[in-house]
């Protein structure tokens, strides 16, 4: 009949099932996986045509050597994923539903690189920015924290993981169970928003209510946040010039547009900013402990900048990332404090204070746009792990917070005082000092030396990480050549070496110069 | 002299320094601070004005009855700060140097909301965007995950918290320090998503190398993440119509274009995509376990989709949200895994078969956009806490993961079972069930009832969350009435008696439409 004729000519052959089910009995991939593979990559590559009728899960177990469980399981899936289809009374058949092209569409289990055509592969106009900061990225100076003389990496061994490890264990063994599901507050664990609350009002005359408190992870997080909730793309910021390299970086990923405003032994130069960009949207400030020069803004200053900010509609974000590390008195107000007219967003993190791979830090933000900022949080990912969270509220409110930074008060003194004394003796007039009240790195000034870099270079050949002064600026023509020097991360003696190997360079480096 | 008579003029009286300095002595804030705290104000509020000396350290002691060394750390503070400035042999005096305008300053230690004048508090568009979401957000359905019958909500009390909690001690107190420090890899820790990537291959064929999994906090962390790097504002976006809200939710944000795509057994209806938006820039999908309605985008429709997108330069975004869960055979293979043109980036999350506090999910990417979304992910918050990825590695490649998930297929069988059968002897055909062989949740089509959202209102009013399916569809001209009930989270008795209160409050609501 017919019929019959061409079922048996649309049959697949023995031997050809055999070339396309290529078993490996020594893989660890299950035996049905192999076959599953194998018959949905022939499907896929068209070498196994539509209508083609399957030999019975009996015959195929034997043609394959394999169970005939093996075989039911395979072919259930691929029935399940829609490469086969069973017609009752007649057996199991290839699919005829799939379009003869099947030119980008592939079964082989392996990635590839290859694109099947010319297509534009067409990104975001921020996926673009990033591109572009890819291709101009500096090597990161902060992938070997532990080595001199990274700049902001904390002391890691002096912190107390074994408090910390017990205090997590316990969370997660006692949280009642609503807390590890979905529904957490956007802006974060109410008792930490209260440790924080109190912890800024005490220490850091900061107004705040524990509902202002948005925690992020990290104060980059905070500063991408502000970003989202209040920079349209090529919006005007004021950006202290030197600044912060990880600020500048969101914000021209973010497509804002950069204004440098100049930094002196008082800080910004708010005039300066008022006269290049008196409507920009937003001001980048580090008030406490200017990143990288160590400045303080001055009282006078400070009160310029907010009114300028209330006249102009304009917002300041005030980074406070190493402020607690004060050597002399108490830690400085936040500039959050003398704003009444709610204008100032106020970054912390936990990064310095506790240790960077935690991912925790804050904002502080004005009564009126709470609401807002944890919606832009919660799109970004919901809300923030909880545990951590519950652990560092009671971190904070057991003491082991404040006595952790009054004990690394005293160690990062001994650091510091280390880091300058070496210089003095081993380097001398060459390398000038900031102020060095304050903070976790000191910036010098280099005396004799045409291109920092050159001296970031020849450091980096011998393990030392010490960044050029002239890469934190926005226009290589104001730029300062100097270096930029962490002291808290390395041990004493790393401290030492990491001088001497800065003392045998500087030598060349001036030669090349 | 003139001089004396000037300064005797200007030193502020003992009376009036105690009016400013209100001293309570039982407060937990130390004297220091009140005083530092009563000045400043008085300074600030301009009390105090310019140029007024104050008393020696010892009479200030003297007249507010305090130590003198409580006297000293105020006045060093207040100095440090700006606030008064000292005068070799002439003593310590206000500053000059504060404008006389000082209506948007404030020394109040207490947070206001009022704010001075009437400057425009600008957001951004996408600020904007996000209060406009606030304004019309429906209320969340997932704040009470144990309770029946929030959607997606797992069985917490199954999950192995006591593993977890010793793998996460144990990683806390054994990592090498360089991991707890700056300069984490953006994408990952690597050993977590070399663990991703042997699962993915394995279980789902996806086809991908480890670098190509990029570590995010959560399915919805991805699925912003992709936009930022994909979609330009007023990008048009395929969105499955009914579909999943939290998607919808950053689509709106971000401004993208929704173009709604309707949903059949067959899961997305590609053709009708074409007609409406064939130069889309994105199309969102959830093939494997459609969301809500539950249907698996069939074979022709996902080489379809594949073809469209490599056509159209167009981007797929595969979630992948909860397809571990499959009750007969295995998990179905990704649309990833047929697609030769590197056109998709798949989603996945650990928040359904681990817990949602975790905050730990994935993207795979095409290999040619894996640094351009290592450097997003850098740009939203530098990189993922590392030690829960150490320990989730480390559950995954001990067999703890697939433990678990081979257990929880047969506590949310019985489950799911419980529900239908509940459902049918209870309510019967008035509730009729879409596809229950996967997943978390069943959406069930409503006879006779005109507004879904009147029997979700009375559920809630007895406690119980029950969606209406109306809820997920982009236009309510075509949303068909029913409701979309997990079944995971909440007990066997729990599910019992959410079923009785629907029974009871399905008539209320029939006579109402």
């Amino acid at each position: 009949m017919t019929m019959t004729g061409e079922n048996i000519m649309h049959t697949v052959s023995h031997t050809y099932l055999l070339s396309i089910v290529p078993l490996d009995r020594e893989s660890e991939s299950p035996l049905y996986r192999q076959v599953y593979e194998g018959v949905r990559h022939a499907i896929l590559s068209q070498q196994l045509k539509g209508g083609v009728r399957l030999p019975s899960t009996r015959d195929l177990a034997d043609i394959l050597s394999v169970s005939r469980n093996t075989v039911v399981n395979a072919i259930e899936q691929l029935q399940a994923e829609g490469y086969l289809e069973s017609r009752v009374g007649a057996g199991t058949f290839v699919t005829s539903r799939l379009p003869d092209d099947l030119q980008y569409v592939a079964g082989a289990p392996v990635a590839t690189t290859t694109y099947a055509s010319g297509a534009p592969r067409r990104l975001s106009r921020l996926g673009i920015g990033y591109q572009r900061f890819l291709e101009r990225r500096p090597v990161s100076y902060s992938e070997k924290p532990l080595r001199p003389f990274a700049p902001g990496a904390p002391d890691l061994n002096a912190f107390p993981f074994h408090i910390w490890a017990r205090l997590i264990a316990r969370y997660y063994q006692s949280l009642p169970l609503e807390r590890f599901g979905y529904g957490q507050p956007g802006g974060g664990y109410y008792p930490l928003r209260q440790a924080i609350a109190e912890y800024l009002r005490a220490s850091r005359a900061v107004r705040c209510e524990p509902e202002q408190i948005i925690i992020v992870a990290g104060s980059q997080a905070g500063i991408y946040l502000a970003t989202r909730v209040l920079l349209n793309t090529d919006d005007q910021v004021w950006m202290e010039n030197p600044g912060y390299g990880g600020a500048m970086g969101i914000l021209r990923t973010v497509s804002a547009q950069l204004v440098p405003v100049p930094v002196d032994a008082e800080g910004l130069q708010v005039e300066v900013g008022i006269a290049r960009a008196p409507n920009a949207r937003l001001a980048y400030v580090t008030p406490s402990h200017q990143f990288p020069l160590g400045s303080t803004l001055s009282l006078p200053r400070r009160i310029q900048l907010i009114q300028w900010a209330e006249r102009a509609g304009a917002w300041i974000l005030e980074d406070d990332y190493d402020s607690e590390y004060r050597y002399s008195g108490h830690p400085l107000a936040a500039l959050q404090g003398v704003d009444r007219s709610n204008r100032v967003i106020y970054i912390g993190t936990f990064s310095k204070v506790m240790f960077p791979a935690l991912r925790l830090g804050y904002l502080v933000v004005p009564p009126d746009l709470v609401n807002v900022f944890e919606i832009a949080r919660q799109v970004v990912d919901q809300f923030m792990p909880v545990v951590p969270q519950a652990a560092l509220a009671e971190f904070i409110m057991e003491g082991h917070f404040s006595r952790h930074i009054r004990r690394m008060r005293k160690v990062y003194i001994e650091k510091r005082d280390t880091l300058l004394g070496e210089i003095a003796r081993h380097i001398g007039d060459r390398m000038r000092p900031g102020p060095t009240d304050a903070g976790m790195h000191v910036s010098f000034t280099l005396e004799g030396i045409a291109d920092d870099h050159i001296v970031t270079a020849q450091a980096a050949r011998r393990g030392i990480v010490a960044p050029a002064l002239s890469r934190f600026y926005l226009e290589s023509e104001t730029a300062r050549q100097g270096l930029v020097l962490g002291f808290t991360g390395p041990s004493l003696d790393a401290l030492q070496a990491g001088v001497r190997q800065l003392g045998a360079v500087l030598p060349e480096a001036s030669r090349r110069a």
